[in-house]
């Protein structure tokens, strides 16, 4: 059987990936300094005999003998549908896979490489002129890789479809324009509020070996299992999997920043609970992957923000980590502490905005990006469109560039199409959650009492062991019954900022 | 040009097999206990590549240019010396990987980790008869193994060649018969000498966090460079390297074992610099590999004992040690702890013996093996010739099996001919010190002062950075100007337990 064949050679390109991970995993942990060559040497190795299996002749005549290679349509057209869609996700990785030439793989690896450290330098000195020529050779890069992957409508959609399959730039923009309008009404409700939240009893000092403690306990509550997973610290947060057995996550404290920590602990724990939950029957298959970027971003959001930073989910956690902190949290009520892990800020900072603010700096790279790739937008005009969209959406505008323009790592490695998935995130979670409470008897009591274990058990059965079953839209609306819409998210917000800010809501 | 293509096939097989090492160092590390079943599925894929493209055609038709595939011999006659060598290592290689049919691999394989299984369990119930039939088919394996290998003299030889290249077990019976009457003269001489070392201090409670520190600082002192390397805990210490700019070592710490863990990283962080040491350039060749086990073994071994536990080198860390154990160590001075770290006892167990038992643990495994694998020693037999040889050889007498013939886990994993290479390892290391110190003016004066480095370069510049150029006896030979032989190693003991036990040496 071809298709037999083709998932042997499938599990052997998973396989190398999957080892590819732990080398990735411990370059962030345990690796001395100056291995950083020969690590970079092994794991270039290991992606480029996966490539080769996956663009060899051996998979090729396998494939063709089931699907039709223009469409990825199966030859037998009497296969059931889930046969037929991972025929059809087979053929387009492996149409993904053959679709760029390796010229243009070395020179776009090799521009990357070159252009993220021009940025790192450029960034620290502030000086957007030396990085533009690097990021404008980038977008062309990325223009000519849309060709290469071929698109129905514009050349951004191509991109955004290796991080969100299905998704297209249409689609966002319209839920994007959804949330747009009603988001920056409700910054400025809170703006107008006149409530002041003081967060500052959260930046004293919080012994990191407590916050260590602490956030294991958590991360146990929500049912992460530490048989089959490990936290680890490294200098950026991440999650990373070997195979559902063995998915580990990482985690930066500092004394005087509580909630980065937790809220880090809590997100990548989220994701870690998405991994182990995949499907092991499936390691090795399309099946066996996580629907998307966005999909996977919904579940450390979901933790993250709908239960870590709910009431609920306080009540019975506060009570224990004030036995953790007894000094800097003395005389500071649970509903004092609520409101200080739910400020909103406008700030010109994405990877420090709060719930309701972020979404509005996701939205406008976004925006950028479609300018970018799609409609030849001058680099060198980028740092005035991206200050006056920051004035627009945010109402605040940059002094430099570092914390601009130039704040975030990904366009200098060309990761165009990524940012919206954060987004999406959030617009995923919100109706996850909200069916969640419906099927689940008594959800929100559970929460009170610490039992988050039900949670974890209906996401693991509804969403985690299908894996790439469907795509996100379609397991949204299969889950919900509703299409997807930016409304739940925003129900929730204002609902919740509502009574944080003390917004007088009109009535309905 | 053949052999460069060659040299790239193999630098793909080294690559697989660091990346392997990687996997196996997680594994003894950082990995989650429910992780065992893929990681041992990844490491088994990675073998299964390396093994592929070594026995595969493509590899086997370059070869077969250069070199007569009978004898290795290169083709071309006029190439040199060092070429020559290559291409025979080369070959070697090859002819070994090819000469063990896959059915019989699998089956080895199969039984390994049965027979290690069933004597983990067999050993903690002293119940040899259990373990009996699996070190029955064990032997007739590896008897089989040999056969596959082909041999010149005894089929041991060809189990030997795989841990001691160019060494046969006549030339080793040779060594060992010059070793064996002096060292259990010695240890009688020892035993009747009526010194006794109360060692009784150094069981008292050392505070692991200060010993991690204090082998930290020898370690450094040693040379070992922790920008390319580092300590890790792990149930049995172990050195292991994925390139010489990444070689860690690790370390088990117990609070009442402080000469247990000292003498560890010692010991490992020989192995360690060896590894460092090795020629880069040279990394996938053979030329980028250790001489052999038993070199390996040498250099551990020298920075442990010729070194670790000389009289020079605490008189630097002794002061310095005593900062770190004020109370355990106070009232105790150099002279004492010299003594206490030296003490000789024959005992039944090989991990546990001093420098001086050792080796006799290890003669008589050799012997076994011998007796085992040439001569048809029947496995039922075995407890008996065991526990008369510790009677002949050390003078005590195992009361049950698990202390005896069951104690190490070499022989369920089928390493026969692993065990003598510990003991080469000691008598390669003696002359080499010998060397040292005639070749670096004033070593022992600078090892009084902490000054290591030196030995360290000279280690560095006369062995190591060759890599595997040489032949280990043909090394001792190019080093010293003498072929190898017991005397050093022998001298070494008796002038330094002479002393330590104030035995009374007859007049030369």
């Amino acid at each position: 059987m071809s298709i037999q064949e083709i998932k042997g050679i499938l599990l052997e390109i998973k396989k190398l990936g999957s080892i590819g991970s732990l080398l990735h995993w411990d370059q962030e942990t345990y690796m001395p300094e100056g291995s950083g060559d020969i690590r970079a040497e092994h794991i270039a190795y290991l992606s480029s005999l996966a490539h080769s299996k996956h663009t060899g002749k051996r998979f090729h005549s396998l494939l063709e003998k089931i699907v039709d290679m223009k469409t990825g349509e199966p030859l037998d057209k009497n296969v059931g549908a889930e046969t037929k869609r991972l025929y059809y996700l087979t053929w387009k990785d492996h149409r993904d896979a053959v679709a760029l030439p390796l010229e243009f793989v070395e020179e776009f690896s090799r521009h990357g490489a070159k252009s993220q450290q021009v940025w790192a330098r450029a960034r620290q000195q502030n000086d957007y002129e030396a990085f533009a020529p690097y990021l404008e050779k980038m977008v062309q890069l990325k223009k000519q890789e849309a060709e290469y992957y071929g698109y129905e409508t514009t050349p951004y959609d191509s991109l955004l479809d290796k991080y969100e399959p299905g998704m297209t730039s249409g689609r966002i923009t319209a839920l994007f324009d959804e949330l747009r309008g009603p988001l920056i009404r409700l910054v400025q409700n809170i703006k107008n509020s006149g409530t002041e939240i003081n967060e500052k009893p959260l930046t004293q000092s919080f012994d990191v070996d407590k916050q260590w403690e602490f956030g294991l306990e958590v991360a146990k509550a929500m049912g992460y299992d530490f048989k089959h997973g490990r936290q680890d610290k490294s200098a950026h947060p991440f999650t990373t999997s070997f195979h559902p057995t063995d998915v580990r996550i990482t985690t930066r404290l500092q004394e005087d920043l509580f909630k980065t920590g937790i809220f880090a602990t809590i997100h990548e724990t989220g994701h870690a609970l998405y991994e182990q939950g995949l499907p092991a029957a499936d390691y090795g298959t399309p099946f066996g992957e996580p629907v998307s970027f966005g999909f996977h971003e919904s579940q450390s959001r979901l933790w993250e923000n709908c239960v870590g930073r709910g009431k609920q989910f306080w009540e019975h956690f506060y009570p224990i980590l004030k036995q953790y902190f007894k000094k800097p949290l003395s005389g500071i009520s649970m509903e004092q502490f609520y409101r200080m892990i739910n400020t909103v800020t406008p700030s010109l900072i994405r990877v420090e905005a709060d719930e309701v603010t972020y979404s509005l700096h996701i939205m406008l790279r976004f925006e950028i990006e479609k300018k970018l790739i799609n409609e030849n937008l001058p680099v060198k005009e980028l740092p005035e469109v991206w200050d006056q969209m920051m004035e627009d959406y945010l109402g605040v505008r940059p002094s430099d560039y570092k914390d601009g323009v130039m704040q975030d790592i990904h366009w200098s490695m060309g990761g165009f199409g990524y940012f919206p998935t954060y987004a999406l995130g959030n617009l995923y979670a919100a109706p996850i959650m909200n069916q969640a409470r419906e099927e689940i008897p008594h959800l929100e009591e559970k929460i009170k009492t610490g039992d988050l274990l039900p949670l974890r058990e209906w996401l693991l059965e509804k969403i985690h062991c299908k894996g790439q079953r469907l795509f996100a839209e379609e397991l949204i609306l299969d889950l919900t019954g509703s299409p997807l819409s930016a409304k739940p998210f925003l129900d929730y917000l204002e609902e919740k900022y509502s009574e944080i800010y003390e917004i007088k809501r009109p009535r309905a």
